[in-house]
């Protein structure tokens, strides 16, 4: 059975890779704001859960993969009341770890897992995972050294947990997986509920 | 200045390169079981700092690097009052597994780093950190698929969190790059204690 990521970040990428899958990338060009300007009322876990549905059944009505597995994921980190994704610009990115560090957020990651069977969605999976993420205190050097590196600039909630970023993160509690942008767990779970062993996805190494 | 990675273990090398470090591989042939053996009373976190230790001063009297940092890491997995490394062979991570899945285990990094200066030991600093692992519990099938990949075998704990094991970890306490076996903020701690900034080492990528 194939598998196909419907997303653009090379970070979930590399989670399902290292963890023995070989998703074919498809990625949707779903206009986030729009679809969040509709629902102004939802909580942070629906918002993110929204947008990975979003994704992944847009993947899923264009794939030319029949029968795959379909899998779509947003990412957005909930710090201080507010929901935030990726800074906009570097003082974007300054301002918001000079708020981050010392604290904590909760990186929230909405999943969606699509069934296909002969061209049609089939079966559908849902759900979310919550880490709580506790951010050291980068001297003004190393936040300096850091946004230069501009890894920020390209992930939700600033900062990576699996990159440069990691100095910069004390601990989590949760999935780490999660905080990269995909739970391998809560995936797993999923995937169980479709009647699909995630062992049995895994490519030969 | 340059880095000295004193540890064979490729996923230590891996969360270094990823986090902007380019360190040098050099493996001390510790004899770890007769090092145990000769502090028999110490604590878990006495031992994997001791091992720690052990590579690190072993690579520093001989590396050909006179300026460089040398860091010495080891891991174990603390479970139900035991304290394990890696499994001897395929049934033993599969007996370790069935005591594992549904529970939690501590795992146990202790971290040494050297600061050399003209080919000399000039200032040590050393501590540890412990994470918490929430094993979920796989199916029997998915049980024989991970052993049969034969990854447990060379991991302490007999599991990994960066490979096909993060499927089976429902989440962790703690700072994750210590549970693949070097603790990114511990790290910069101690580096920073030696007067090192962590990210003066980061390499061009």
């Amino acid at each position: 059975m194939h598998v196909v990521l419907a997303s653009a970040s090379p970070a979930r990428l590399s989670v399902l890779r290292a963890a023995g899958l070989d998703p074919t990338v498809e990625i949707a060009d779903v206009d986030e704001d729009a679809l969040l300007a509709a629902i102004p009322h939802a909580t942070p876990t629906e918002k993110v859960t929204s947008l990975a549905g979003a994704k992944a059944t847009t993947i899923a009505r264009r794939t030319r993969f029949p029968d795959a597995v379909v899998i779509g994921c947003d990412s957005m980190l909930h710090i201080g009341g507010e929901l935030v994704g990726k800074p906009v610009d570097v003082e974007d990115a300054r301002r918001r770890w000079r708020r981050m560090a010392g604290g904590t957020g909760e990186l929230v990651t909405g999943h969606t897992v699509l069934r296909m069977a002969d061209g049609k969605i089939d079966r559908v999976a849902e759900g979310h995972a919550v880490t709580v993420v506790r951010f050291a205190e980068p001297t003004d050097a190393e936040l300096d050294a850091y946004l230069a590196t501009r890894e920020p600039l390209g992930v939700a909630g600033a900062f990576t947990l699996d990159g440069l970023g990691g100095w910069f993160v004390e601990g989590i509690d949760g999935d780490p997986s999660n905080v990269i942008g995909i739970s391998l767990p809560l995936t797993r779970r999923l995937l169980a509920g479709l009647g699909v062993t995630v062992t049995d996805l895994w490519s030969p190494s």
